[in-house]
């Protein structure tokens, strides 16, 4: 018989800076679970653990609680073919403007015969969906069974599906209350969401991309160097090899924003080509999902380069029903933004991007809104290059004229074109952390 | 047309240490009390102040907007006799153990013609309720219309009776909420919600018993006196004349708790006699009363004396239904503890002495439990006493004895007798706090 606590008893503790012991964080996950706990006693909380803050026993036990909310996934029937078991490799980004490198780095993963579970979700806000981008290829579908998912990753190596609803229920009932109550920004909450479903996901090895800059959930290094220390003690403790990079994200990746145009520059980088940026994360995460598996001795650009990563991706669309060379839905209409001045292109907000590809419709205010497949913006500079008064610099693109306007005030003040002086290159990849960095 | 806001909003701005406006916070209450603002939004708001405090201006604008919440009292038609409107005078105390004060305060006011309205409540955990206490008279009744309330304070000028649904409704949603919550122990929301009522009964004169010490609320001087000042401070912004006494409440008020018994001693002091801490309590009280409306010239005491005060008791006994001079409810059983040695009794802790009468049938736990008239705990000595081994220290009163271990074990601790040495009696009346200290 679990012993049961009185819910008042437990915000008080955490309110007055106290710590909640592994059998009281077990029960009120359980508790607010089955509704034994009410919503406006959970958000109290929220707001105090937001305020004051949890130890890592104590994030490691809410995520732990919120794993055992639901089912776990099960990919130890994967074995090779000398009946070894075969690892398996995850990636996770905290999301960005742009951010496409899922879809690229599944099948250049799975290219190494590491199969990549990779649930995923859509898009909410300025950061887009890699569901919402997936589903612009005509005849993808995002929804799969668990056996689909184990027999795709047998056959094919690579899946991007949806992750079903039995995974760590508590953290949706959880997430949906935070979302509306102001208790978003705590990082121990944010740590046990995200790898609650990551741990419950079953992966073996795992690489989280934290992004930091205007375009991020957070905004300072030290934010982000703590959310990813805090995610990788929860995947290490959990029994997941992981290891997490904090990359740049002031500016959008690559020259795309939105949905098809993302999927198509994906495939530029699967075909070998694509923007710098995109390649350098692509390749970094790749080395990275190999390692936890044990693999040290190949070089992911080799099948980026010799087309093993494209096939396999060809044959992870077509394994969902997609049609890899069906072309991608193109815009009804087009606008471009030239640039003002000649100079330097110093800075190009991530931001103000995001928001501008989000009113464009490639992204959704409520999470009932469908999203249109064409909409987005595409980049003709980077920050660093030289640009002359009258060239493109920003093309719109939407199904919906009216849309224009808005976008075009999102990117008002984002761009910023200096007279000669040259950008310093802060580097994508700013910080690496292992477990051994704990 | 009203604004109205972003609840999440105004959370976010709360929890990162900002302040609200008069419109936010008028359009917040407003959008609370229908239920626009849920529950769980409101909780996690209440946490976020409770730890972030607010200022006086924003503790200010939450009083009006609950007051603002419901209807408000009106007492401007009490006139004198030479046409003068009768200006009247309150008292709230923020609840102690024994603190039966109300019962020969209202009165000894009234007596000196100045009418008292005093809207009260019931009790609930280890401090008693007043109108608990004055239903241990045969046939008294605590609810009046506000017609019969008006009468009673035109003819007898003494009302005790409970206060109406329709008064602060926002705050009675909001004190539920809080409770369940871990959200009550927050000094802006304690002095908003003691004060909305208050000020929304109309007196023109408040005095403020604010209690410290092991049987109250406050347990340090340092909360109580900013209890008492925010409290003040809002009663001065919306033209109350407020005053509050710091007392002490280590020790329990007189030497009775429960509810018959606490009725017994309150006409001990009205007729002159009584406990010297509960005459003394009585007459500061009063002269901070008289002295709000305007009369200095009076001493209280001697309407204490000349039988006065008693006649204007028993005229509002009998105005609501009562006997004044029906016998009160004896308990079934009684228990008397005796000193274990003798000495000097040091210590008569108030918190254990209000749990016994708790445990003994007094009080409730659950706000639809009902009360024992004759529950309750009379004291034969008080700290300072002499007193013998074999003595009577305290007698336990109940109709149902299966109370009585339950009712002892909280007194275990509770008393302490020393060797021979002096106690220092630090004084009853610790502080007085006014508009012009603020």
């Amino acid at each position: 018989m679990t012993q049961s606590y009185d819910v008042v008893d437990l915000i008080r503790t955490k309110r007055d800076g106290g710590t909640l012991s592994s059998a009281q964080i077990s029960w009120l996950i359980g508790a607010y679970t089955e509704g034994t706990v009410a919503d406006e006693q959970m958000s109290a909380l929220a707001m105090a653990i937001l305020l004051r803050g949890m130890s890592r026993a104590e994030t490691a036990q809410w995520t732990t609680a919120m794993i055992n909310s639901g089912e776990r996934m099960d990919f130890s029937a994967l074995t090779r073919s000398d009946g070894r078991r075969r690892l398996t490799a995850d990636k996770h980004s905290t999301g960005g403007v742009g951010d496409k490198i899922t879809l690229p780095l599944a099948p250049l993963v799975a290219s190494f015969c590491v199969p990549v579970p990779q649930l995923s979700g859509r898009g909410l806000g300025h950061t887009g969906g890699t569901l919402d981008k997936l589903e612009s290829i005509p005849g993808w579908r995002a929804a799969l069974s668990n056996q689909e998912i184990l027999h795709q990753l047998d056959t094919v190596g690579a899946v991007i599906c949806a992750a079903g609803s039995g995974l760590a229920p508590a953290d949706k009932k959880l997430y949906a209350l935070r979302d509306v109550t102001g208790t978003v920004e705590s990082i121990p909450l944010i740590a046990s969401s995200i790898m609650s479903k990551k741990i419950a996901e079953g992966t073996d090895a795992l690489v989280l991309d934290v992004k930091v800059g205007t375009g991020a959930f957070m905004r300072t290094d030290d934010d982000a160097a703590e959310l990813a220390r805090t995610m990788v003690a929860l995947g290490t403790d959990a029994g997941v090899r992981t290891t997490a990079l904090l990359t740049e994200m002031n500016t959008p990746l690559g020259l795309t924003s939105g949905n098809a145009v993302e999927v198509e520059e994906s495939m530029e980088v699967l075909a070998g080509g694509g923007p710098a940026d995109v390649v350098e994360l692509t390749v970094e995460l790749a080395r990275e999902m190999l390692a936890g598996v044990g693999i040290t001795d190949v070089d992911p650009v080799e099948n980026l380069r010799n087309g093993k990563a494209m096939d396999t991706w060809r044959a992870m669309i077509a394994a969902q029903g997609g049609d890899p060379d069906a072309p991608l839905p193109k815009p009804q209409h087009e606008h471009t933004i030239t640039a003002e001045d000649s100079g330097t292109l110093a800075r190009l907000d991530a931001y103000g991007v995001g928001i501008a590809a989000w009113r464009l419709g490639a992204g959704r205010a409520r999470k009932e809104d469908p999203v249109q497949a064409a909409a987005g913006v595409r980049l003709h500079a980077k920050p660093g290059d030289t640009v002359t008064a009258g060239q493109p610099l920003i093309t719109l693109c939407t199904d919906d004229q009216s849309r224009l306007p808005r976008a075009q005030e999102a990117l008002s003040g984002a761009v910023e074109v200096i007279d000669g002086a040259v950008v310093e290159n802060a580097g994508l990849i700013k910080a690496r952390v292992a477990a051994e960095d704990l």
